[in-house]
């Protein structure tokens, strides 16, 4: 039967922020690569997703390189990146055509290469809300007050009307596709504002705490203490 | 010469979240109870701070073992706790009316016993922003994307606009005198909004990424790895 769950990995980082030459995504966590953690969450899901990894063009050689090495043997299409995330996307999604049986039912997780620490019972819930609601955007409360700047200077808003943000962003393919086709603009952030661009309501779900975005090199100690800790 | 910088420094919290029976700010961070290394901060501060400690009455007597047991030996005043954050605050605040010489001039910085990672340079920096604005409140922005729940579901709202709210939030004292006059208000969720609900600008002020409050067990090991590696 063929597939009707996706994982789109969207890798196209740059090392700027680490002070380092390679993209962050390949640094090493525990001693292997960011993106194989990452991966692997997904293959571990119970929905056991087609894994679709887009890649800048210039870093494919590059990978192919580290999966020899660290014999990485979970299958997954590989697709070449584009300027913006918003281009990149679009790539794994052309793909998805050929892929998916049938258009109506194929769901459709979206990634960040970096986010190595995101538990697989929240993919699984991921899944599993897209399938009855059309998307699902999972996020975490603030755990600081919040001020939003207006016109008139900042003000205090109440915490609990704040999401903050992470992926996996799920989605029912054809409400993704869909949405694609939008013209891009600078204000497409991530997958749920493109899909809100369409007319669709966003759907969020419950994230984890600590599924950060690895951006700093703070972010890889403390990925490392997560991890040994988490697999105890 | 009497001193015109205080620093309040208010530990109310309980151990709920970290499963744990003793209250979060007398946990060990690298040996020595995270209380300890937030005021070692402020004692380091180039505007050489007064400094208030505000504790659950039944904590006093746990914080005076501790003191001994550790050799701790910054001078504080202690203050005992209200029942909720606001008046903590304002039982810190009574007692300055003894200390601060020139009630015009002096400056007060409010902190969170639990954030022990702030930077000694975002402290100095907040006394010398309230001092020229009347206020610096410290805050970073949102790695992530951001959506606000609204009254027709939840929208994505630019980042740029969004101000995820630290410790210190400094104040000239007079302004935060007559802001604690305040009737308490469940709204009140830091004295930023105290202070704003006197009908004051909240002036912010570049925080710290990595001035986190300290919540959850993950929270400990980080700041472990954290102070080792800026110790370095």
């Amino acid at each position: 039967m063929p597939n009707q769950y996706f994982a789109i990995i969207v890798a196209g980082g740059s090392g700027k922020r680490m002070h380092s030459s390679i993209p962050k995504q390949f640094l090493l966590l525990n001693g292997k690569p960011i993106l194989m953690h990452t991966i692997e969450k997904f293959h571990k899901s119970s929905y056991h997703p087609e894994i679709v990894l887009v890649l800048s063009e210039s870093d494919i050689e590059l990978w192919h390189e580290l999966t020899k090495k660290h014999q990485f043997s979970i299958p997954h299409k590989i697709v070449p990146g584009g300027a913006e995330r918003f281009f990149s996307v679009k790539n794994g999604l052309a793909i998805l055509d050929d892929l998916a049986s049938q258009e109506e039912s194929a769901i459709v997780a979206i990634h960040d290469a970096v986010r190595p620490l995101v538990s697989i019972s929240t993919i699984d819930r991921s899944y599993e809300t897209a399938k009855k609601h059309g998307n699902a955007v999972t996020a975490v409360a603030s755990r600081d007050s919040v001020r939003l700047q207006n016109q008139n200077g900042n003000q205090s808003v109440s915490r609990e009307n704040v999401y903050l943000i992470q992926t996996p962003q799920t989605f029912n393919y054809k409400q993704l596709k869909q949405a694609y086709l939008n013209k891009y603009n600078t204000n497409f952030t991530d997958d749920a504002s493109v899909v809100e661009a369409s007319g669709y309501s966003i759907f969020i779900e419950e994230g984890d705490q600590f599924n950060i975005k690895i951006t700093f090199p703070e972010d890889i100690i403390f990925a490392e203490s997560f991890l040994k800790l988490n697999e105890k």
